[in-house]
């Protein structure tokens, strides 16, 4: 949690932190300033002190409803400061921060970087502010930031964000449900809109973004409703001119987040309408057995990746390949059992590689559990996910409730 | 044009360019790819030769149908890189780059780096990049990138896909216009909604969330709708819950772009609902006087700062003060008149500070034109924004037809 900000950074030898760029959709100073419509700026973070957040004087309004202690970036002369770096605009920006660093007591010590920035930007300021302060130590930490280990863990009122952002997902998805099932089939099996025509994955797709909308939230990452073939490779998000059949499999995995870029929700099911195939409905039966093995195990302080190995080794004795014993396979059990999440779709837990001592379904957390099986080459794959928080006295709570069913039966 | 990529890159001494990160909501990644559903990978261009794509194995879909040649990801075992990197993952970062980068054939030469990024990552893995291969110098280019340079100018099949936005930009407009002129209006002349409580700018916000997403576009950065003091910051996107009366400036500033992170349009109109003030109205004049000055002066390869400077003349013979004159000007003319648009809402041409000679409205850029003045002390501001593009034979085309009326009479 933020509060815990202060003794990560003693434990990890930082003496601030900066953040960079704009206040939505950018997690890092979303989490610092709580969003609103700031289309840039910075903010620092001295250990054992209140943040400071410098704002575009434009922007004066929404600096100010974040609460924070705040200076204007208008005080630093930018054309001066141009003139100074003979044009260059990243040595300009360099200057600034020499100088924004110098006003607030930063000119020695190790400073940590974070928040969304263009690559080259990011290099050519930082490697000239490195040079103007030889006393600075800039520090990209990685994934295993302090940023990142104060955001595994939420407290109830950022739950109950999330919990909210799961009604709303449940709601789209029980709505997109009706919709499929009361829809005319003709004798091809085929699904049809009001109008007579085919039924394709790019109308679903408008109606899941226009239900979205009507809740309020927003979907910047897309959502996967992928058929057949295409739901036996994960990360395929769908043909929008397929259309729309019976007896088929359908990976639906949709994960919006508050307006505004703030807390995500992440929800999969995998559904055949009117009847499943044998092969299907094995495929399927596998991985609920999986995933109701692996909730049935789940307890607080789990290590992450023990509980990818966990899954691999109920998937292995079914029958099926894993990615343990092939990093690149393609059929079979080929991706991490779950993710943490919060105001980005993918945070801490990790539970693949790379995963620290510290990836742990330790109280606090939410995670997905999202077991799934694929095999693109048999025109079929199965994904089943939920989200889970993990309470302060160390139950594990299903964030939003919604069946598991995957035919879903078609109206009269 | 990215065909002039090539000759930028020799005018500028590059020999490849590496683009990173996701292809949607990414602007040069997206530039480059034509978007899809891919949350990461990399780009390598080098000079006079076709762009390779490294995807990452799940979406190998949306890599092929790029088009582009493409490299698997899974190629390189990041497992064992980060076994070599001692666990530190922006060290494996470079280490991957240091591979891929080999095997397309770069290892000495100047490399521009683009896409968005964590700062502390760029940081962390560009630093150990440089130092691992100090036969190769990377770059940050800066706002004035080949990359940028390149956007600046559109072709006609982009043009296209900005004036479809215009389109939609439009119709969502009118249909705001529409409704706020068709409700109730109460004793103390604030405006109702159907169930007889007063409509708030949340209210009218939510009605355009959902037609932007009924056309299928997005509105990823917000929207706009400011009344009142607020209308008189520029940046002030409006406070949810105040309420509309007749009579009080708004200011409407639209700018959603394509599903998926595509081309943006840019729309503002400052509307009185029913009657204007008279002070409101002599603001909206001065404002509508300069507008239409600077249009019937816009001509092919005209230096954009040349047009803020005059924009800033023609304000000051009326009496306003401008950012030429304080740029740390609140009330007044106190931004630029305008900015180049494509895939990002802010690209070249630039009109303020750090224009350079290349910020003209050469043949294929498109702009906007905006001026404003803004008054907070006074509860008012007031702009008037177009988008346009100048073609190739040089003649300044209106992207999409609006009235810049002020008043909106009420409905019966």
């Amino acid at each position: 949690m933020k509060k815990d900000l202060d003794n990560l950074m003693k434990a990890n030898n930082l003496d601030a932190l900066l953040f960079t760029g704009p206040a939505q959709h950018n997690s890092p100073m979303y989490y610092m300033t709580g969003g609103g419509h700031m289309t840039g700026g910075d903010l620092v973070k001295k250990r054992g002190e209140e943040p400071i957040l410098f704002y575009r004087p434009m922007e004066r309004d929404a600096a100010a409803d974040t609460g924070l202690k705040t200076k204007n970036l208008a005080e630093y002369d930018y054309k001066k400061l141009l003139e100074a770096a003979d044009g260059d605009h990243l040595r300009a920006m360099a200057l600034r921060y020499q100088k924004m660093l110098g006003d607030v007591g930063l000119t020695e010590g190790r400073i940590g970087l974070y928040g969304k920035m263009d690559a080259g930007d990011a290099w050519g300021v930082f490697s000239a502010l490195q040079e103007l302060m030889p006393g600075l130590t800039l520090v990209g930490e990685g994934p295993n930031s302090v940023l990142l280990e104060a955001r595994a863990t939420k407290g109830e009122a950022e739950v109950e964000r999330i919990r909210q952002m799961g009604q709303v997902t449940v709601g789209v998805v029980g709505a997109v449900a009706d919709y499929l099932t009361s829809c005319k089939v003709d004798a091809s099996e085929t699904l049809l809109r009001g109008d007579g025509q085919p039924l394709t994955i790019g109308d679903v797709k408008s109606k899941i973004n226009l239900w979205l909308a009507e809740a309020g939230v927003e979907n910047p990452e897309g959502v996967i409703f992928a058929i057949g073939r295409d739901a036996g490779v994960p990360h395929n998000s769908g043909e929008a001119t397929d259309v729309l059949r019976l007896g088929r499999t359908i990976v639906f995995d949709i994960f919006p987040c508050e307006a505004g870029g703030g807390y995500f929700y992440d929800f999969t099911r995998t559904w055949c309408l009117g009847y499943a195939p044998d092969d299907v409905q094995a495929l399927y039966d596998d991985v609920y057995a999986v995933y109701h093995q692996i909730i049935s195990e789940l307890e607080v302080d789990a290590h992450a990746p023990d509980l990818q190995k966990r899954t691999c080794e109920l998937f292995e004795a079914q029958g099926h390949r894993t990615i343990r014993q092939d990093g690149k396979l393609q059929s079979g059990y080929v991706h991490s059992l779950g993710h943490g999440l919060g105001v980005d779709i993918h945070e801490r837990p990790r539970f693949g590689h790379g995963a620290t001592e510290a990836d742990r379904l330790a109280p606090g957390t939410v995670t997905t559990i999202e077991p799934g099986l694929y095999y693109p080459e048999r025109g079929m794959g199965c994904r089943l996910e939920n989200t889970f928080w993990v309470s302060p006295d160390g139950e594990i709570e299903l964030l939003a409730q919604y069946p598991l069913d995957l035919v879903l039966e078609m109206g009269e």
